[in-house]
């Protein structure tokens, strides 16, 4: 080492059974290939693992046929010593709309019940409003609540924006921030920067999350450590890199012997990942993990938008055979961007945006065309953007339409007692009214799959004599 | 950036023509697969590129069916602005015994007559009596001798170690130093430190080259960079990563904006990622490039010794039935090493050393049975080991043989004339009797396919009237 540094050792989020096979294979690690090596991985001393939340929910319904509650009480009981963590869209808890007040209370709740401890609330335009229910509820609930800064680059996403951000994030009563890097936009420096001020303005942990994708992340999350950041995301190596995290094994092996030493067990760690080499093998053959999202691509940073992003532009002007205005539509990007008041370029405003630019290249003429995507980021339907949106922008979008002023979800009615009356006759237990009130669709097919499995294995249930079986 | 530092922009050597087909596709990389982008790759600023030697001489000759000579001159046609480097293995050249020193100062100067600026010399044992013929030769031609450090762990190969072995080459004429560090064994802390004291010990600059196996070497090289660390290795994103180096673009865009910026221009790098990128997707589709070394293993940095040993442990284990020893065998390792001098764990001594260990564990006596290899090693056939073998060990595997002590190489008589004569009927350039002293075989081989081709692609030379035809 070349300056005198107080040991300050690093923690690890590993995130194997949430954001890595999520980012990798489409979400689709079933709870029975988890179960066998969760005791193993309580006994690493991680400072949690991130294993429930974010899209696995929707998976275990719709692909797993799983009861997403069921899966997080066994984690809970296989996994006695380490925290478990979630991730949570502020209020769009794990679904795609704003859900009322009461939903987000009740999700909460019920998820530190069955066995959460540390909560992420994220919010894609980074407006603490649609943060505010859920970093309530997870206090009133004595958990942990992590709040993310989404991170981006643009002209307003300056330091003091982000130390700003981080300050009213704590003054709302977060235990921690997460600076949440989707695309692998955080360049090493920049990230010894941006952790450097974080620290100074506020008290509370700074926890690291980013992906492999654009090549950077493990530099980043080192001029992170170094400059004081607390905690870091990885995933166990079988499971890392590409679209995922930086591996466990690799960023603990980096730090040992200096004064950011984890002090995990790297022989349980190889434990560890001898027992997922064969799941990543078995998803390679299967063609779940597709090769091509193990390389790394900095288009990603040469065009400050994330990969999938730059493929759906691709793809769209394919469909109208004009891939010969790519170029066109990159430079709008930002213009759009600007317009919109520079949200951070993470579902959905990627898509609002990047769509948006495409009509824009395509009519020849600006805002001639408006998705009602588009029309609703401008109304203020998603929240507040960095920025508030120009009169002109306004008008040329929405015309006389009255904008949304305040937080969105304040229009919303209490909504769960309609849901739980929707769905009654399926309910098994309390947990169920939420899986619906997310997925109605989803968790309805999975009601009925899960009353039909039941059917099947208790046989002894089906009255032969009179030919009548249950339904 | 947290510290002043003076403007140090780091210099880029692309291995992509070499060590990254080499290691990711079995240097199957063909000539006609690196024209169409040589000429894009010489206008990017590279501060070299590695092109030729290591395997691909004798992949060209054995498996492409090229004329390794003839690509050395095609690639200097296309790329004129960059200086052009070769990997050599001191005495080895690019075989697998050692050759006189004629033959060592002809190849020599036949690289740099065809093309060659940069001449990476390295020795498998340190010895520097093995790199002696290579450097003198190198400078004689007016080539840049660029002497390589083979990096290993052992409680020998301490700080100390590396800073007199770096001074000695410097006196030797090295004009500049490489810190090879093949298994990807170097940790970035340690990378640190190390850059530190050879920058303070050496004039010369400092090139890190390192695979990503272990997946720390972007780390590795940051420090090593943040320390002085002048050049780094690495490849175009396609061929990156894995077995392979850190990709060229990430390392770019890492360092823009600070001290250490490179300047390289990342359109011009994306437009020849871009070229790369579907001769990556034919490989992964042809099954020649296995997305099984595209992960990330540090079982390397566990037991300090190179995967493609601990691989070959297990095969011979396998053979014998006696997988449940391999623990054993991993502890014996070390001590054979100890016993062996502290040899580096590279080809060949990396085989050496644990088919030693296997048999000693096998036999249930130490030395008991003992390879011809072992005897060679131990003989000092291959060089000077870091520290000298103990008489009680040279007892147990020589007996009362006499070891060598002085340069392998002065035992050999010069030996170019005898190979010009077994080989003339093929000659067609000076060169080839390089080819064949390195290759017999598989030269003459290739000599007998190139002569055909010939016959077929000329018909004229075909006397059809009296049915002569040339053979
Ligand atoms: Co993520
Ligand atoms: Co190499």
């Amino acid at each position: 080492m070349s300056e005198q540094v107080q040991n300050r050792p690093v923690k690890i989020t590993d995130t194997t059974f949430r954001d890595a096979h999520q980012s990798l294979i489409a979400t689709r690690m079933k709870t029975e290939e988890m179960l066998p090596i969760a005791e193993k991985m309580d006994q690493v001393g991680f400072y949690s693992m991130e294993v429930w939340g974010g899209a696995t929910f929707d998976a275990c319904l719709r692909f797993l046929k799983e009861d997403p509650w069921e899966r997080l009480r066994k984690l809970r009981a296989a996994i006695k010593n380490t925290k478990l963590q979630m991730l949570l869209r502020g209020q769009n808890i794990l679904g795609y709309r704003h859900y009322a007040d009461d939903v987000v209370e009740y999700f909460v709740q019920k998820s530190i019940a069955n066995g959460i401890d540390i909560i992420r609330i994220f919010d894609a335009l980074n407006d603490a409003r649609n943060l505010e229910t859920a970093i309530k509820a997870t206090k009133k609930e004595k958990g942990h609540a992590q709040v993310a800064i989404s991170y981006t680059l643009s002209e307003v996403h300056t330091l003091e924006y982000y130390v700003k951000l981080a300050k009213q994030f704590e003054n709302m009563g977060a235990d921690s921030i997460c600076i949440k890097d989707m695309a692998g936009l955080l360049l090493p420096y920049d990230s010894y920067e941006l952790v450097s001020a974080l620290k100074q303005a506020v008290k509370i942990p700074i926890e690291l999350h980013g992906h492999y994708t654009s090549g950077v992340v493990a530099m980043t999350y080192m001029k992170g450590v170094e400059a004081g950041a607390d905690i870091i995301d990885t995933a166990m190596s079988p499971f890392s890199m590409g679209t995922s995290q930086p591996a466990t094994e690799v960023m603990v092996e980096t730090f040992r012997g200096t004064p950011y030493d984890s002090g995990l067990n790297q022989e349980i760690l190889s434990e560890i990942a001898e027992y997922f080499r064969p799941l990543r093998e078995k998803a390679m053959e299967e063609g779940l993990l597709d090769p091509k999202v193990l390389g790394v691509d900095i288009k990603t940073l040469m065009y400050q938008v994330p990969g999938g992003m730059l493929s759906n532009l691709v793809s769209q002007l394919k469909k109208q055979n004009a891939e010969d205005r790519f170029y066109e539509v990159l430079q709008e990007i930002p213009r759009v961007r600007a317009d919109f008041g520079y949200p951070p370029l993470v579902t959905p405003s990627s898509q609002i945006v990047g769509t948006q630019a495409v009509l824009n290249v395509l009519m020849n003429q600006r805002y001639k065309m408006v998705t009602k995507e588009s029309k609703a980021l401008v109304r203020g339907e998603y929240g507040k953007t960095p920025v508030p949106i120009s009169e002109e922008v306004r008008k040329m979008v929405i015309g006389d339409e009255e904008p949304i002023t305040c937080r969105p979800a304040d229009l919303l009615e209490p909504e769960l007692e309609k849901i739980e009356a929707e769905m009654k006759q399926y309910k098994e237990q309390d947990e169920d009214v939420l899986s619906y009130a997310l997925f109605p669709q989803v968790a309805e097919e999975f009601f009925k799959y899960r009353q039909a499995q039941k059917t099947k294995v208790d046989p002894a249930l089906a009255d032969t004599a009179n030919k009548v079986y249950p339904v």
